[in-house]
Order: C-alpha cells, then sequence, then structure tokens
C-alpha cells in the first residue's frame, strides 16, 4: 500500500530530540514499526531510556536498531535535509513552514530522489528549541483545530508522529490526485545534491570566524547568536558543489587578513 | 483547514468499546480536540475509568462532554450509520472494508448529509468482537506495512483514532495538483519575500569585490568568472530580510581589510 520504497522509507530518520517518556518514545517506535520506517534517532543529554522504551508493543525491530546521540549536530550529521515540526504557535518563525499534506508530498520527492532526511520532533513540553530549530532547512506542521479558547494546540508525540508518518506512506494515488513524485525527481537530478549537514555545519563555523575577525560581531551583535547564523547559512540552502566554494571564499577571506597583519 | 463544518464533526462519535487504559482513553480524547471532535462515547460493562483519563493534556473539553454506556447497542442508538474499525488479521470479514483515504472520503459524504455516524475503535487487546462487528455497516482499516516476521500488525489505539481523524479533516482541495517544488516556494511561510533583481545585483557587486580585494580571484580565477559569481549568488535565493545581512558582512570584510592596510 506504502508509495515508499523500502530504501526509500530506510533514507527518513526519525529523530526525536530530548523526548522524556519512554512510553512516548516506544509509541514512536510502535508507528514506525506500523509504517515501515526502521530509523529512529535520539537525542538527549543524558542516558536514553530505551530500556523502559523496548517493551512497547510491536516496536521491537525498530527499538533494536535505535541510535542515542548526545547531539543534534551528531545525528543529523549525515542528512541533507533537515526538517523540523513544530505546532507553530507564537514562536518567530524564519523558516518556510509547510502544512503535512504538501510538506509529505515534498519529503517524499526528496526521499525518492536519493536523500538522507531528518524529521525532528521535539519534547513533549517544549517541542524544538530556537537552537534546534537552527539546524532545520523548513519545518512542517499538521494543522488543527482552531478552538476559540485555546491558542496553540498541540498534539501527543506518538500520534504527531503517527499522522505524519501514514501520511508520508498512504497511496494517493487511490486517492483521485496523481503522484508528483515523478516529476519532481527527473527536475531535482539536473541539480547537484544538497550540502549535509556535517557540511553546513563547517561553513558556519568559518562564517562565524570571519564575522569574528573583521568585527562583524561587535557592530552587529543582534545578528550573531549561534542559531542566528546557522540559520543564516541553512538559508542559503547550498549544495555539495556550491558549499565548498563558499569554504573557499571564507578561508581566502581569513588567510587575507592574516596577510595584512603580518 | 478543517474541509468538516463543526456541526457535520459534531456528528461523528467516536465509540471506544471496552478500552481497558485510562490513558488511552486520554489520548483519544485529546486528538479528538486536536482534530476538533467532540463527541466521545465509552462503552464498557464495568465503571468507565474517566478519573484519571480526565487529566489528559488538551483533552478537558472533549473528556468533560464524553458519555459512558453499559451497552454498544445504547452508544449507538441515534445513529443512523455504524462503522468498525479493524487491523483485519484473519477474522472471517463479513462486511464491506474500506481503506482509510477511500472510508474517510466516505464518511464526510455521510456527515455532509446530515447523518450521524458511530466510529467503533474496539479493546488495545482484541479489537471489536464479532458481536461488536455484527452492529457495523461497513468496516473501516488504516492500511500498514507489512512485515515479513509478522502477520496481523495492528496500531495503538491513540494514534488509530488520530490518523483516522487527520484524515477526515485535512483538505484533500489543496492536495492535488501541486508539485512538490511549488508546495515548498508556495508554503504558507512566514518566511521573508525574496530579495529583488536589483539587491541581488548588489549583492554581487559586492561578492566580486571581495574575492579581488581577498586575491580569491587570482588564486581560483576558474570561479571568478561573472557570469559564474552572479550564478553563485542567485543560487544562495536570499529573502529580502537576509539579503542586507550579507551585504553587511560582505561590508564589513571590506572595511577590516582596508583597515588593515592602514
Amino acid at each position: 500500500m506504502t508509495v515508499l520504497t523500502d530504501a526509500e522509507a530506510t533514507r527518513l530518520c526519525v529523530v526525536l530530540v530530548r523526548a522524556r517518556n519512554p512510553g512516548n518514545i516506544g509509541a514512536v517506535a510502535r508507528a514506525m514499526h506500523d509504517f515501515g520506517f526502521p530509523a529512529l534517532r535520539v537525542v538527549n543529554e543524558y542516558p536514553v531510556p530505551f530500556e523502559a522504551a523496548r517493551s512497547a508493543v510491536d516496536a521491537s525491530d525498530v527499538m533494536a536498531s535505535a541510535a542515542g546521540y548526545s547531539s543534534l549536530a551528531e545525528a543529523t550529521a549525515d542528512c541533507t535535509l533537515v526538517v523540523g515540526t513544530t505546532a507553530v504557535g507564537e514562536r518567530e518563525l524564519r523558516h518556510p513552514l509547510l502544512e503535512l499534506p504538501a510538506g509529505a508530498r515534498n519529503l517524499r520527492a526528496e526521499l525518492a530522489a536519493g536523500r538522507r532526511v531528518a524529521l525532528l520532533f521535539g519534547s513533549e513540553k517544549t517541542g524544538l528549541s530556537n537552537h534546534e530549530l537552527s539546524f532545520c532547512h523548513w519545518l512542517l506542521t499538521i494543522p488543527m483545530y482552531q478552538h476559540q479558547a485555546i491558542r496553540h494546540p498541540s498534539m501527543n508525540l506518538g500520534q504527531a508522529v503517527a499522522v505524519c508518518l501514514w501520511e508520508l506512506v498512504h497511496d494517493r494515488a487511490h486517492d483521485g490526485s496523481a503522484s508528483p513524485g515523478a516529476a519532481a525527481s527527473s527536475a531535482e537530478s539536473i541539480a547537484a545534491p544538497p550540502a549535509d549537514s556535517a557540511t553546513m555545519e563547517r561553513l558556519t563555523a568559518l562564517l562565524t570566524e570571519v564575522l569574528q575577525a573583521t568585527e562583524y560581531t561587535r557592530r552587529h551583535s543582534a545578528n550573531c547568536d549561534p542559531a542566528h547564523i546557522r540559520r543564516l547559512v541553512r538559508r542559503i540552502g547550498a549544495d555539495a558543489v556550491d558549499a565548498p566554494v563558499w569554504m573557499g571564499i571564507l578561508r581566502q577571506v581569513l588567510w587575507k587578513l592574516g596577510a595584512e597583519r603580518k
């Protein structure tokens, strides 16, 4: 019934950031099992309570191969697209925001094009922090009912994952609308593949160094918060060909500043 | 975002039959709250553990009006359509079976026609019994991934309800034609508008000046053809907010190089 191949589904990494409740981790693993997504990554500063989650019904295969990370940078290093989920709310967003049906189509096209995608879910209480959002290329939201009395509805973690994964796998061909994946992936094959997250981090570090060396940091400190710089670099959407060019330019700036000082 | 009116959503009764875990009842109520379905009915032969479920986050309005019944006959008495959910399995089915996307369309049409619909979810362990299925006009199933080793996958109760309700409410009208690329750019983004062409030209000119001042042009002449630099800048796709930031950074590089020379 799925419109994704096994290889495509394997390239989607569900990344739980600071999930607190082992029951929720187990529920996420079960939804992944139900819809055929094997790759679970869990980011926590303290040891992840895998043991309790491993007992979740029907989730043992996903939990057995789940990987723990101590930072989001490590957990997304090999991914070329990082997408955060959000309930929106009052957060000031500088990211493109896609609602679920359109966002799922976009994710399917990326997976079909051979990219490894990280889909981030934040902690049950706070969602993703601004620091965590700064790793994201765009954000995905599940549109919800707007209750008059409640300004910012949010979903249960396991339910949010289940709805997102369901939307990714089910067959739009039986749904009266054609699958747009084919056209998209043929268009994308002309462009260079995107830079992975580790490359974007190196680019961010180099830019930060330039900003300091040129005293930009001192003059425009409001722009120089680390999350701000990371988002600025992510928004340039450099591909695997352009990213080294930009790094070369920044290195040259640093070299020249050093040479002038001598 | 919903394609259902409030009156239509109110006519859908989610009926939990022999749900055992108050946490699951709370999770169901939360999903109903999230997607705007107020009518929860719970069928149990013994007193329903509402108290524990009432504490579920964001579910208080649904739980406050939840109704308890001691039989399925009573719980569905005022409904003109009764639909059971099932993970299928080996059960000998005597009912028409609809998979979720088609089934949701069917339910929407019934609700729009003014009918009160009962959507039944069975107990976590056993699903709906044959007796309970006998109340149903047809059955609804969420198609799942077929693991080789596991013959009958089933979903967590709260997740199954969330996926069914999501499928009922979201707007298929926005789901037909757009390509993923179009979706990304037409994203309901709180992102800034794109920079205009004149801005991109100014950015290109500034970058060219930096490449010359840092001797990058001399070292990497192959990258420094004017058309090459323009394309590099266009590909960063800077928006109207980021473009001035990048220009500020480049100006600062030029200023610092000048200052170092003095």
